[in-house]
Formats: C-alpha cells, structure tokens, sequence
C-alpha cells in the first residue's frame, strides 16, 4: 500500500508517518518509484505497536526507540533479546543513595524472590520499581507490603507462565518481541483496570447496593 | 512540629509545601504566633501521600487536587466519596466518537460483566481503560483479549476483597480515603512489577538458565 493508505489504515498522520520512518522507528517501505514506495501490513503493525506504547504505555518516542534498538541487536540471544525489551519499557526507577529504609526494603525484596525461588537478575529493574512503591507505603504507615506481595506472586504466577508461552510460542524473533511489548504495555492497563472494577464489585456488595451514583460533573 | 521539622520529616522542601498549602492540598497548621503554625502527623501524612500520587502515580497537582477534593466532598455518603476518589484516578480515557471496533468490544466488556455478576456503573472509567486496551490488541491482531479479562478477573477478585475490607476498616473517612488512594497508586505499580518478574522467572526456566546476563550500557 502507498503511504498515503498506511496513513488511513493506521490512523497516524502522514507527517507523523514520516517522522516515524526519519527517525528508524518504521522501516522503509520497498521502493516502487524514486518518490513512492510500498508498504505492507508489518509496517502497519510497527506504526500500531508504536503508537500504542505512546498512547496507552504513556512511552517517549526515545523510550519507544530504545525498546525497539535493544530488542533488535542482534548479538544477543532470542531469549536476552525478550528480557531486554522488558527491562527497557517503563518505569525505570534509580535507588537513591543514602536511604537505609531503601536498603532494608530492597533486600526483603531480594530475599522474598529467593524464598519463592523464582530466578530473577539482581539488576531487574523490576525489583527498584517494588522497593520504590513499598518505601512509600511504609512511609505512610502501611506495614503489609511485602505480604502483598506475596498474595500477588500467588496469583500472578500461573498467568505470566500461559503469557511467556505465548509470546515465546512466535516463531519469528521479530513477532516475538513485538508480542513481548505488546503484552506487556497493553495487558498492564488491563490488569489494573480489572482491579479496580474488582474493588467497585465488592464495595458494592459491602454496601448492599449498587455502587456510586451518576454524579453531576465526575 | 514546625514547618521546618515538618519539611526535613518528609523529605518535602519547605517552598513546595508553602506552595501545597496555598493549593489547599494541606490543611493549614494550628496557629501558634502570627507567622508560626504547628503541623502534626496527618500534615506528614498527607505530604507523603501527595507526594506518592506525584512521583510514583504520575499525577499532576490538578490530578490531585481533583482526587483530594472530590473525595472530601462531604454531601455524599461514604461509600460515594471511596467510589468518587477511585474514579478521579488516572488514567481517564474517553471513548472515541464514530469507531465500530470500539463499540463493539465496549459490548463486549459490558457483557462480561454481567457474565461475572460484577456491580460496575456502566459510566465506571476502568471500562473505558479495558476497552481501549483491548481495542489496540485486536488491531495488532491478538484476538484473545476478553478472555484474558476473564482470567485476570478470576485471579484479582479474591485479592480485591482483601484490598477492599482493608480500606473499609478504616473508621475515619479521612483515613479511608487515604487508603483508597494509597492502595491505588501504590498497589498499582507493586502489581505490574510482580507480574514482570514472573515473566523473568518463567523466561529463565523455560530456556532452563538464569535469565539475562549482565549487559553493558543496560
């Protein structure tokens, strides 16, 4: 298809089209003429996978683009290929120097992933992304973080297994890795979304009703 | 404590939380002189808490300032204002005018609801979040959204009802409220980390390794 039917296709403006190309984040079409190339449904893929790490993983185009470069160096084997991608989508949290409160939580963090035996990198950006958010809980009186925790690996466990399988099951390395964003940046708002359907369900049932109702303005 | 005690405590510079309290995201101290106020541990709680939607939820002041202060409305019951504060939360995504895919798949999400027997107000924004999710897969061709909604929700219930008790047990709306937030915000982050790291775990057994090996530059 010309680019002005890929613009259609997608959605995305012409001139957003050609920044994306300009900048490697689409490839080239094949070329038909001097001025006019030809492109195909992978390039309609990659424009919907990159406009859906913006729009909906909230990415900058250099995260975007960091993800889709590391994910493609091809020194790496398939399976460090998979995990780059992963460590380099969003957030990515620094630990501060100097909070014994960081240190004390990161290595109940540590020891927690070894009790479940789950075989994680020491450097899993993950794991700075935990320490962050029950620091503060804890510096706001929560006291059960890393009990939660817990209940989630329980439950969170068996699902990610049915996932890996399927993005591991792509025979193509490049399917696999857009599978691995897209099943990371798209499931992600999904399983909050459920959550929090799943706390107006029971806040409902708790107060014997239907849950809020239609307010002027919300 | 003073207002310098309160800012060394938090963590919080003393012009942002003049700035918070010229926002009325804080409740002024008690008065002591003129130009001295006494701040106590609700004011250090509610800065952490603050601070905790900006950082780690991403929230700006006006997001905030839309949570704090629908959630103290005070002409609606309790259970509206827990309900109202959970709606306030980011992310809000409006429904596309004129898209056959959207109000299709919007059914869809609505039926299985009733399917679940979940009470959600057909205006709750998780809907809206589920269905522009699962929109954006459909277009990069996964197909098994709905029924990767099912599974998260059998997975997430029985963790909700824990979640919700917990915040309800709370006596002081004020505090309740909080715990709303903080359970959100919070909780939210902790959830999506636990689920990557299960995709590392999984990764590394299936290719029967330790995961991905110390890589320069990442």
């Amino acid at each position: 298809m010309r680019l002005s039917e890929l613009s259609t296709e997608s959605g995305v403006p012409i001139a957003t089209i050609k920044f994306y190309l300009r900048e490697g984040l689409l490839e080239p079409g094949a070329p038909v003429t001097a001025r006019q190339s030809d492109y195909d449904d992978s390039h309609l893929r990659r424009l919907r996978l990159v406009r859906a790490m913006q729009q909906i993983g909230g990415m900058s185009i250099d995260q975007v683009r960091n993800v889709l470069f590391a994910a493609g160096e091809s020194t790496l084997s398939r399976h460090e290929r998979l995990g780059v991608a992963q460590y380099m989508l969003p957030p990515l949290v620094e630990a501060p120097t100097d909070d014994p409160l960081w240190d004390q939580t990161h290595g109940e963090v540590l020891a927690l992933m070894t009790e479940l035996g789950w075989l994680i990198n020491d450097f899993s950006p993950s794991l700075n992304a935990l320490t962050r958010s029950i620091v503060a809980l804890r510096r706001l009186g929560y006291r059960d973080g890393i009990e939660h925790v817990r209940r989630y690996a329980a439950a969170m466990h068996p699902l990610a297994e049915g996932e890996y399988r399927f993005i591991d099951g792509h025979r193509d390395l490049d399917e696999a890795i857009e599978a691995t964003v897209a099943y990371t940046v798209l499931y992600e708002p999904i399983l909050l979304a459920v959550r929090r359907l799943a706390h107006e369900d029971v806040s409902a049932r708790l107060h014997n009703r239907r849950p809020i109702s239609p307010l002027d303005g919300v």
